[in-house]
């Protein structure tokens, strides 16, 4: 049986689920042609606050309702599309409509990274699909390339500038030579940062994202709480200047490895080669480095929020999801729910430090301080000293290191802490070559 | 009924035909798990010449036919790929599997380019499908998100670095100030050119990429003779000085632009500003720019050609054919074969300018020179004037210029020829900001 019309549910009409109502009318026509007959939307599950907002306004009241019962009951509805967001109630709602055998298309991160096993699971029970490629980088293709066009490859590596607010603070710290609060304020003014601003800053959101990536491109359960994460705020415009100094940028990177026996997933920011390709991601763009045993390097880049771009990747969703219901397949995504390999824990990464540290400006610290290090076999690449007080009579010390293991580090600050000589470890920041 | 197994038939065993039957059977295991039966290569068609490849001694020779009729006659072939590149046969070989109802996979971008309206046709009337990711820029994923991740949008633009070994020729002028000639010779010994380069020097190799690009992204056929092709051999090394004295680097571009009237294509060097993302692709990589109303840009790197690269490409299409064999359906990629809309003439175009031009070194030259270009409409933006030789009392001026149109620009640079006070226009640059 040829089908008339494709019916859609969506859930939500906020700044996300508004342009998505929009794109459906306004490019209706070029959409039925990509589809093959019309995709039409046939309820909204709307809070009060939404009517009010243009979108709704432009758009046949009939059409909207406040109850999650009355919406679920709406016959000729193919597709439910998610825009809610958070947790609760979109994990119910996405529960309701799988267990309905409905195909379902979100662009909610934080409900895929925590429950998407489950989530994808229950899709195939039902024989249905799970579409997700907004919720990881707004409009660059990121789920679709692991799903499909990179799967010949073992993945050994995904290296991800994958939050805006944060890229668009570090930005701004590294071009104006502001502080972090400075900066934070005037992401918040534009409207990239959030009034609380923690999930961002603290990597949170970022943990999330890496956590949907990881999992797709390893095959393995990675979940939000196995990886490391640490936040931009701790970093000072002294350590972008000596960055610059010493030939490098610093990102919030989220950065996924994999070995044959375990993998490695951490959040936090980095100092990386001012000219590698990751350097040059400014503002809110986004871009994803992918290294594959085939393909080699591979990098995704575009503005990875918005209403615009995220819409982009709804749309191609929901588009894919309703030719497998006229084709009457379900979705061919995998989600290999497998137990998962270890994570490693964060003591046993290995990589090259960035130290700070404010000491008193007398003969023999350095010295000192060598030998901390040497005792836990670091080893020195680079040291630059400058005077920062002649009244206090303390200088700045900056060591780049070799590579070194992150627990013989955490003692090696621990014990330099308790050097008389050694006044405040300014910073600490890991460098990804 | 359930498949026991997808039976691939491979036709070529070089260089990319080698590796792709290497990775069907070193990682037979893990595509089995994906495509949920494993993929048996059953027949490939070779070259006498083939079996001396490492590849073809590690194989079953059984496996191994010089002739057509004997490859095509094999029984319990569901998916042939055709890896043997060029125009002939494998035009003829891609015909007659398609016509025998067969899902391909093909790299071939000189087919695509010049045969791909009818190949698509020729698929959708027997119900298969045609693959064809490996034929445009190795493994980056290129196709598949016009034809799926980006369907919603409307394509405003296509910037692209398709061709490697351009790429690596002009990377080299840049960072050592050597000649063409010199570069081209590096680039051969290092088996990036080949002994006849003519196809990627000239651009013709790139015009293939941007004609299966722009067709998929307009949804309009773009053939290779649409597009205006111009080469790199005229690039010198004091045109990369004055490049980056203005700030500008020089890539190879393939641009495609539609507007509501028209498309525009056309593959010729252009200044890019040194700070633009493009601008940083070096060496053998591509990138590919597009922008899109709702993406806004998004930007896809990685390396464009060679064997691992692009049997990623290739085996990401055999498993998608495959999963298409088993769920019983032909390909979902539409390209419309629309009549197309116009072509705008080269002559229409509009872009800015860089010109070096040797004078005569007495006053009143470039009075002369401005006055030809104000009388064409043509604006300067900035001017550079060099004394080259003080005993033949010639000097060398840059000119880069406002926007203007292409006929003006050419009408004016006749007129220039025709000055006494010019000795030679030794080059002109479109730039793209």
């Amino acid at each position: 049986m040829k089908k008339q019309s494709i019916g859609i549910g969506l859930m939500g009409l906020g700044v996300i689920g508004g342009q998505v109502a929009k794109v459906l009318i306004d490019k209706a026509d070029a959409l039925a042609e990509q589809v093959g007959c019309p995709l039409v939307l046939r309820k909204v599950k709307v809070l009060p606050q939404d009517l009010t907002r243009p979108q709704a306004q432009a758009m046949d009241s009939q059409l909207f309702t406040t109850d999650a019962d009355e919406f679920f009951a709406t016959p000729e509805i193919d597709v439910f599309v998610e825009a809610i967001g958070g947790e609760s109630p979109a994990l119910e709602y996405l529960t309701r409509a799988l267990s309905d055998s409905k195909h379902v298309v979100t662009a909610n991160k934080e409900v895929i990274a925590k429950h998407g096993v489950e989530l994808l699971t229950l899709a195939q029970q039902h024989g249905v699909g799970l579409h997700y490629e907004a919720a990881v980088g707004g409009g660059i293709p990121l789920i679709s390339p692991f799903q499909r066009d990179l799967l010949a490859n073992k993945i050994s590596g995904i290296y991800a500038i994958i939050n805006g607010t944060t890229n668009f603070i570090l930005t701004r710290m590294a071009r104006d030579g502001v502080d972090f609060p400075s900066a934070l304020n005037r992401a918040q003014e534009l409207g990239y940062a959030e009034a609380n601003p923690r999930d961002d800053i603290e990597g949170i959101d970022a943990a999330y994202k890496l956590a949907i990536l990881a999992s797709l491109a390893f095959h393995s359960q990675v979940r939000p709480e196995d990886i490391y994460c640490e936040g931009i705020s701790r970093l000072g415009s002294r350590d972008f200047q000596y960055a610059r100094e010493l030939g490098f940028a610093i990102k919030l990177l989220a950065i996924a490895k994999q070995s044959d026996e375990s993998i490695e997933v951490r959040v936090h920011p980095v100092f990386i080669p001012e000219d590698s390709l990751l350097a040059k991601v400014d503002g809110v763009y986004n871009a994803v480095l992918v290294e594959g045993d085939l393909v080699g390097k591979v990098l995704f880049f575009g503005e990875g929020a918005g209403a615009l771009p995220t819409s982009s990747a709804v749309i191609a969703d929901i588009v894919a999801a309703a030719q497998d219901v006229i084709l009457g397949i379900g979705s061919r995504a995998k989600w290999g729910a497998q137990p998962g390999k270890d994570i490693k824990p964060m003591s046993e990464i290995e990589t090259r430090y960035y130290l700070r540290l404010n000491v008193a400006d007398r003969p023999g610290v350095l010295a000192q301080i060598s030998k901390v290090l040497g005792d836990h076999q670091i080893s020195i690449s680079s040291v630059i000293q400058k005077l920062v007080d002649s009244v206090a009579q303390t200088a700045e010390i900056v060591i780049m290191t070799h590579p070194a293991q992150e627990k013989a580090m955490q003692q090696a600050l621990d014990e330099l802490t308790h050097l008389t000589a050694v006044k405040e470890i300014s910073n600490f920041v890991r460098v990804e070559a």
